[in-house]
Order: structure tokens, then sequence, then C-alpha cells
């Protein structure tokens, strides 16, 4: 955890289902809870008609996993339940994460059956870690995911995520710490910049000028409190009307203006305009009305300064969840070797066996595939990237991947990743994957 | 809190968007902080052909009120990164919240601009709660809704929360609590179980069958441990050896068999037949493959026995936030007196002065409108149903409202509500929605 934050993290054992805890008993039982095993997160396809994801949640699961504990309360209420047994209960009082943990970094490109994150470790002690590594990692990277198709639209114009209201309060803060990894500039959320340093931001709503006698009254006691630099919100009433009173309020140094309903792009042309002729010509106009990458993406040609994006950003743009399985994929066998294992009934087949993966570039550094070696690494032709790291060594989880200097990095990342792929993962229009998958299965 | 939970609720106070304080700041500078403030908490349109909404979240945000305070580690982490002035720090230090709350209960239908939450008080103290409230309320609303269309699909066969991996850990909990007040039966989600009180179930997922060394080998573990009463996963390699294996490892008694893949209604038909060749007649079938409402609706013919929701349900089936907003309605003037307020920019506009609600119901007791009150309780024909119940006074919250047996009720008074309700609001047909919302404004 960051040394500057006095947030302290929540237990997190009970971010759990039922059936891994039955599962555990079952398997102490029968003796098989101890055999090594492998487990690896991956989606089987993109949203539809998405050509690239973005990892988020990696740091917010290793911290989250160094407080995954069966303390004394946690034990009493699944006693109270009756949810396992005693022995069960006994093991859980006992248990400690001892295992291995590979992945993506956060803020990396993946793409169908991207092997983001692998977990290694006995069957007892990754099979109870499914939910809550599934819950984050899905929440956070279709967070990332519409984040950085909405910075993308926006080239170089900063995004403020502003979507706290329309998402649970906790989801609030984890979509902001996404969004920054997905490339937006700041926050709305007071605990996101408490919890991971993220710059927060914000002026006034309508309420604001409603509770004011008038809208002059109102935009002077916000300049008088917060400064000329401030953002005033022109729209309550009618917004010529509350351009002007802007600037009379805030003077050629007021810092923005605020558009929050109506035909945007329309509106913008004039109110540059209008900006313009009253001498204005350094305050900015940001947008914040319901937008979202397609919005962002018709905004281009207005005079627009910065995009405020709430609902469309929290709601992952249509995917709410990346769609993410836990799967078995390995296990060793009495004899302590290991065999790969997969469901092979029709419909959500997988492919069994320990993941390695790397993106193949090509001479000028462009990403043509994502290879899967299954059982071992793929063959690197020299100008390769490969994409595991390691995040956790025998239960130690390495530091670097937690803490509000990982989300800086992970955005950093993100930019390398997204400059990388071929310039058709900008598009938005529906399409295939930007880079197809491969598999390099043993001989 | 529930004297029968240990969980202890998070202090709330940074749940907040930052404009918020800035808001506080301005206000406490020109005086206007202290005048009296209604702000109201509505929709203003259901998600797209949708023909109802059902409140819920009411009893968490009331329980986070009671930790809704800024302490030390609150404002050291707010003057830090320098949000807002020492005056306003200072202010916040002393917050508590003192005026009164009314609204919806949980488990009611509501409709477009339902008054669902009404918030008095200052506006210094009803502003900064705007991003908590929308937060419970936008979240847990939306899951309610997807849940209660879902129960009503399902008829008299019970549907189980299993959504968790699919959502973000801290929604997944809220998700489970919501999705029993729309009808549910149990959850997954053991934080849930814990803190509410809720059923959790659950037995087995692939992994447990591909971790032995054969299904038969894997079934057998599972009853040893769990009980012949155990749901058996059957698709792991192939149904009918699976069903087969399923009935020798548990005879007669087992509890019921698992599908969660391929065709189901045409998959539960001849499982269903098999079971009974076997003997197997008080087996049970449950299915659990991405359902959704209208899923669950074709499963109506065929012989399921209950029905496991996971992803559709936490993400609102396509309707993640139930979109809505926070608005100062009315506030006093310089005397003391009440001023109707309102944004009238085009779009967005909304109804000012302080409402009322109730429910319209013919002779026979059926919901015919939603009569919104401005400014005054409207008539009410003898028949009709008062919506607004206190749920804070003068800053006390009134203990009816939170915990586990709150949960229970609210289930209880979601099925009293949509009983009310013409039988028009069960079709998952998109629609309008099933009663017409009317305002009775003052003459």
């Amino acid at each position: 955890m960051s040394p500057h934050s006095t947030w302290q993290h929540p237990n997190s054992a009970l971010y759990t289902d039922h059936y891994e805890l039955t599962m555990l008993q079952a398997a102490l039982h029968s003796g098989a809870a101890h055999r090594t095993s492998v487990f690896e997160v991956f989606t089987r396809r993109l949203p539809e008609g998405r050509r690239y994801g973005v990892v988020a949640g990696t740091g917010r699961l290793l911290e989250g996993l160094q407080h995954f504990r069966f303390e004394t309360s946690q034990l009493d209420a699944l006693a109270a339940a009756e949810v396992v047994d005693d022995a069960t209960l006994d093991w859980l009082s006992r248990f400690r994460f001892t295992g291995n943990i590979w992945g993506y970094a956060e803020g990396e490109a993946y793409f169908p059956h991207s092997p983001i994150l692998i977990v290694e470790g006995s069957f007892a002690e990754a099979c109870i870690l499914e939910t809550y590594l599934l819950s984050v990692l899905n929440h956070d990277s279709a967070i990332a995911s519409a984040a950085s198709r909405m910075t993308g639209a926006a080239g170089s114009r900063p995004c403020i995520e502003m979507g706290s209201r329309r998402t649970q309060e906790e989801s609030a803060v984890a979509a902001a710490r996404a969004a920054i990894i997905g490339g937006f500039a700041s926050t709305s959320n007071l605990e996101a910049g408490r919890r991971y340093g993220i710059p927060t931001v914000g002026t006034a709503a309508h309420s604001f000028t409603l509770l004011h006698d008038s809208e002059p009254e109102a935009f002077a006691a916000q300049v008088a409190a917060l400064g000329k630099g401030t953002s005033l919100l022109v729209d309550t009433y009618d917004v010529e009307r509350g351009v002007r009173n802007a600037v009379a309020a805030g003077g050629p140094d007021l810092g923005a203006v605020r558009l929050d309903s109506g035909d945007l792009v329309e509106q913008a042309r004039w109110v540059r305009r209008l900006l313009d002729d009253l001498g204005n010509h350094q305050t900015r106009i940001v947008v914040t009305s319901d937008l979202d990458e397609y919005a962002i993406g018709l905004l281009a040609s207005a005079p627009v300064d910065s995009y405020g994006v709430g609902t469309s950003l929290v709601t992952g743009s249509g995917a709410p969840t990346a769609g993410m399985v836990y799967k078995l994929v390995s296990r060793t066998d009495d004899h302590g070797a290991f065999v790969s294992v997969a469901k092979t009934a029709t419909n959500k087949a997988s492919v069994g066996g320990r993941k390695y993966a790397l993106r193949r570039l090509d001479q000028s550094g462009t990403a043509v595939a994502e290879v899967i070696g299954v059982g071992r690494a793929p063959h690197d032709d020299g100008n390769d990237r490969p994409l595991l790291q390691q995040f956790v060594a025998e239960g130690e989880v390495l530091e670097d991947w937690t803490g509000p200097e990982a989300v800086r990095l992970a955005a950093e990342r993100h930019r390398n990743s997204m400059a990388e792929l071929p310039g058709s993962v900008m598009r938005l229009q529906r399409g295939e994957p930007a880079i197809p998958t491969e598999f390099e299965e043993l001989p």
C-alpha cells in the first residue's frame, strides 16, 4: 500500500462464492486439494465489435490478496451459516496464499484467450480466489477498455472521469482508477484521489446556481470563493445569457465554461465565438452531457477543450463486464506430474495446459499477432515482446505492482501498448480484434 | 446495523464528487449554504422499453449515512490535495446530517418522476450527499429492477443470484442484496450472507471435476463431503454420461444436477427423462448458463427446477444504472420563505417544488396512476396508497429501515407492490410504463 494513503483495505476473504468453499471441503476430503494446480484468467471473446481490451485491476487484486484472510469474524459467519465443516474452517483459519501469480501488467492491451492472470498453487489455495480475482479484473478491465476508446477518440483533449453517481460507491473508486489507466486525466471522485493519488477536479452543479437568487449572484459567489480560474456552468437558464454572466463574473481570466445539455457541437461553436467576441480567448469550453466515445468522436471538429464523461464510462459503454473466466488448465496427478485439463462438452470448451504469451512484432515494431504458447513459451522471432510478468512469488506480492505509482506506470504502459498496435485498433466501428490470437501447441 | 452482523461499515464521506465540496466552499462564502433546501431523487425515464423499476438501496444508504463523517484521515486527504479551504475543512470536521429524509420504501415499484428520495436540510448538508446517495440508489435499483423481471419470468421456480464474479467485489455484495429484494431466493456471495443474513448456496465448478482423475471420482468425493442432497455439475465431459455418473454417485436421493452449457430447453427435457428412467424422480435440475429474463421465459415449459443467474443480473440486464438524478427543487430565500426552483434551459428541464406521491388504485385495488403532488400532497380519492415514508427525522435514522430484517421486509413489499400493478407490468416485451405518471400542481 502507498505510504501516502491512509486508507485501510478491507478484509477480502468473503468476496467469495459459496461453492469455492464447498469445493474446498470436498477436495480436502478426497485429498485432491493438495494437488498443484494452474488456473488461468482469460476471455473467450471481446465484447461485440471491440478490437481490443485493456487489462486493469491487477494492482487492486494484489493489494486485496494481502487482506484475503479468514479471521475470527469471517470464520464465525461461515460457521453460523453452516457453509463448511470444522475441518475446512480449520484449514481456512491458517490460509495464506503461498503460490505464484503471473499475468499481463495493467494497461496492457489484451485479446481473446490472452492469459491475463495465471495462478499456481495447491488446488485449495487457488480455488478459493476465483470470485475475488474475477470480480476485480472483470470490472476494472471493462472500465479501462471503455476509457481507452474514449481517450483515443478525444485525441490530445483531456477526459475527466465523473461517473461515480451512476455506479455503486466502491465501483466508482475502482472505475476512477481504471479510467486513469485507460488515459483519463482526472476524476471527480475524492476517494479515488485519496487512495491512488489521482488528480480530482470539479466546480459546481445547477443546484448551486438555483440556490442563489440569480445567476450573476451565483457566479460571483463561485468566483469569489474558487478564483477566476474556475469553471462556470452556463446552461441553467439560458446559455447565451449564462456565458455573458460568466464573463462578467470572471473577466478575461475566467478558466472555463461548462455545457451540460443540448446540441453540444453547435453550441460549442457559437459559445466559442461569443467568448472570443467578449475577449475571452483563453476561457476553455468543457462539455459533459451523456458523452461516450462516439459523441466524443463527433465533437472532434467542435471547439471543445475537454470532455467530462460519466455514465457511459462507468458502465463500460455497453460492455459493463469483461467476460473473463477462471479455469483450471493443469494440475498434478498422484505422481506429481502435471496433466493438462479442460472441459470438453459442447460449448464453453477451453484449451487445457499452462499458457505463455508474447506479442509478435514486425520489423517496424508493429504488433501482428498475440501468440499463446501452450505448455511452453512460444518461439520468439527476435522482435517479439513477452507479455507475462510475475506478480507474486511464493506468496509474496512484489510491491512494484501496487499503489499510486503503479497506476501512473500502468497509464504509461497503456500508451505504449496502444502505440504498438496497428492503426485499425482505434476504429470505433465494430470489427474484428486488431490482431489475431495464435496458439502454438507442443508438437 | 444488525446485531447479527460483525461487519464494520466503512467511512462513506469521500464517496463524494469534488464539486460538492467546492460548491460547499462557495456557498459558505456567499452565505447561501445555510438556506434550507429540498433535493429530490428521481428518474426522468425508465430504461428503454421497461414498464417499471424497483427501488433498492435505501437501507444501505441509511446505514452509510451514519458513517458519513469527515474524520482526521479524510480531512487530511482533502487538505493535502487542496480540494477546499480551511474554513470549509472546519465545517466538514463538524458535519452531522441534521435534516429529514423521506422516500419510497425498498421493494416498491417506481415510475418516471417518482420522488424516490427527498432530502431536506441546509444546502450545505444536503449538497454533499449527492454522489453517495445516487451511487447507492442507481446501482441497487438497477439490479433489483432486473431481478424483478427475472423472478417474474421464473414464476414459482426459485432464482439463485450468482453474478459476483462479473461485477466489482463490493457491487457484488450490494447486487446480492438487491436481487433478494427483487425476489431471488438465495445468492452465491458469502459476504452478502454475512452482512444481510441472506441464504447462500453453491456446490462445485468444472474445475472440481477436472481436478480429479475421473468424473466418478469427483462425484464420489463431492457426495462423500457434502451429502447426497448436493448438486452435481454434469456437463464437464458428456452430459448423458455425467447424469449417469451422478445418479451412480448420489443414488435416488441425489439433490440436483446442474446444466451450465448447451441448449438448455432441449437438454433439460432429455435429462429429466433420463433421471426419471433411472428412478431419480426427486432429483432436481438447476440451469445456470448466461440466463436473463428472456431465457428464463423460454425455459418456462422445460422441466427445470431452479435458475442460477449471473452476468445478466449484476449488469442490470442491459440497464446497469437506473439513471436517477438528485435535483434541488426548493429552497428558502432571505426571508425564510420556500421558493420552487428548476433548471429551465432546453433539455434536462425539471419540475420545481417539493413533491408528494401516492399510487392511485381503482375499486378492485389495481394501480391506475402514479400521482405526484407538487407543493402539497395530491388529493386522495379514498382508495389510494401514499408512497412516501420517513427514513430520517432531524438527523436520526429510523432503525426500522436498515439491517437484515429490512431486506426481508423489502422483498415482501416488492411482492405486494407487484401484485397491485396491472397485469401488463409483467410483459417482457418493450412497452410504456405500466401506469402513467400524473402531476397534480397547485392551482
